[in-house]
């Protein structure tokens, strides 16, 4: 155990706000401490409530996050935010804005707020929002909000380390709600239509009442629809309340531990993963031959699902390599 | 060597279409001959120009595509089509379109279309993409049209297995196009204003080129704008030039060859990453056992950062397990 490490967290979990951007840092980029960092961090993770905030981009969601922040650090609790931004890989946008939701809360130490907008080579970026959200919540916060760009798998994926899911719509979307609704319906907790003094929010409140009634909803909970204004502040207090009913329900009958141990099958599976391809990337398997693969695959002298179970096979037996996979074996 | 599939794939290369539908499925399905199927058909893919549309959805793609095709068809190059949704892993939806827009083609043996609108749970969809395209491009397609909904991750990566991304923008999309772009800027070759009838079109067109001086483009190709109106077929004899063009641009200086090895580095860690988890669920790691990992990690008996490199570790040199690895060591 690095003493460095040690010394990192005890200082982060006596409240050094700069611990803890050194430690969400180390974890974000995948330093080499950041397992020993993770792992220092688990004993004091898993009693923050979690709440995922998901919708398409322009939806309003920033503001929606604001306004629950600034609600619950009314009551006192603490809160983490981790902002993610699956759709700009390369241009960093959301850090800017970021920067500027951050500075009202300078001078709050209950109140810490990470935002993410790169993403690895293969993906990992849900692996690690939930890292970032593991090492947020040791350092004492109460409340968790996990905020996504975006519609996609990788959004869905994100949202699925929350305890509390709640998708943000819009009127006036058009054809774009209507594409996305089926996707999201099964991860909504709780809907919002936000911006809902805008024309067609009835519309909006409508369709997805009406979906209630077609998809299969989680056993006895059927998402409500609650609007909000999140500019002005209306519907927040309404939004709360919703999610307070929701964590009550997912204390009765074990909901909310039924719930986080399938996250954690999942992302048990996703870490393993992870760790057999640094594993192998650390043998042998270096860009150099990764490069010698591409060129070879490419002018078809090496067939590569000859080559793949081969390769593992080698791996988790420790065998040596030299057969011929050039292609054109079948039959 | 299982001779069904020899014989599965050898009905395929002689045209028969049902034996492409049956080879396709089992690949889609990661069916336990999919790995022998992939490996006989591919001596015979490479050869075909692969065409990727990606951009929001209700932006036209479709029809898009199915100008593109038609257009090819009349010059006599067959084509194959692979329509991915990673939006609507539950619902299907993509699937009663795709039976419509096939049926025009119905008695046409040098067209195939494949829509794909569901994910394993740990992702693959990109993966899965790549091997039907693969099958379908060894059945003696030469242009292969690959369509996806949306813009985000799954959506990039699936793309990423085009020789020539097009994305596709329409005017009016507001705040979303506003959003998309800096993640997509990255990835086009050739931009397409699509509805270009409508009010905005000039607009759209005037802030893709201002983006075009920001950007850092690759080489030397600016990828440039073509408007079309998709329902009437205008500008879809420009958009097939501008394929073209760039499909020249491509063969220059061994781009394409360049650009098809990156593909395939990435592709072979992701092949490499599947079957290494397939091989881990294989070797002991039941569901049985990890429901109950999850179990105690909720609860914080287990440290999951100390047990998954453990387990790899164990599954990489064949080592029994025995240790405890519940948490609070750390210090």
């Amino acid at each position: 155990m690095n003493s460095d490490v040690v010394e990192l967290v005890r200082r982060m979990l006596q409240g050094d706000v700069r611990a803890l951007a050194r430690a969400v840092s180390l974890v974000e980029n995948d330093a080499p401490s950041a397992r020993q960092i993770l792992s220092c961090c688990f004993p004091y993770s898993g009693s923050a409530m979690r709440v995922g905030v998901t919708g398409s981009p322009g939806a309003g969601k920033s503001t929606l996050v604001d306004g629950l922040a600034r609600r619950y650090r009314a009551h006192q609790a603490t809160v983490g935010v981790v902002a993610v931004d699956p759709t700009s890989p390369f241009t960093g946008g959301a850090i800017l804005g970021d920067r500027i939701r951050m500075r009202e809360h300078d001078d709050d130490p209950g109140f810490y707020m990470r935002s993410m907008a790169t993403r690895g080579s293969l993906g990992g970026l849900a692996r690690r929002s939930a890292e970032v959200a593991a090492v947020i919540e040791a350092s004492g916060k109460q409340r968790l909000l996990l905020e996504t760009v975006g519609v996609g798998q990788d959004e869905v994926d994100i949202v699925r380390l929350a305890d509390v899911t709640i998708v943000v719509l819009v009127p006036g979307m058009g054809d774009d709600v209507q594409s996305i609704k089926a996707g999201i319906m099964e991860i909504a907790d709780i809907f919002v239509v936000n911006k809902s003094d805008r024309e067609g929010a009835d519309r909006v409140e409508k369709e997805v009442r009406s979906l209630h009634s077609l998809a299969a909803q989680h056993e006895s909970w059927i998402p409500p629809v609650v609007r909000t204004v999140a500019t002005t502040g209306d519907g927040i207090e309404e939004l709360e309340q919703a999610v307070d009913r929701f964590w009550s329900w997912l204390a009765e009958e074990d909901r909310l531990t039924a719930r986080r141990e399938a996250q954690w099958r999942d992302r048990v599976m996703e870490m393993i993963s992870h760790e057999l391809l640094r594993t192998i990337r650390g043998h042998g398997l270096s860009d150099q031959a990764l490069a010698a693969i591409g060129h070879q695959v490419v002018r078809r002298e090496l067939d590569p699902y000859q080559l793949v179970p081969e390769l593992v096979e080698q791996l988790t037996r420790g065998e040596k390599d030299g057969k011929d996979r050039s292609p054109g074996h079948c039959g």
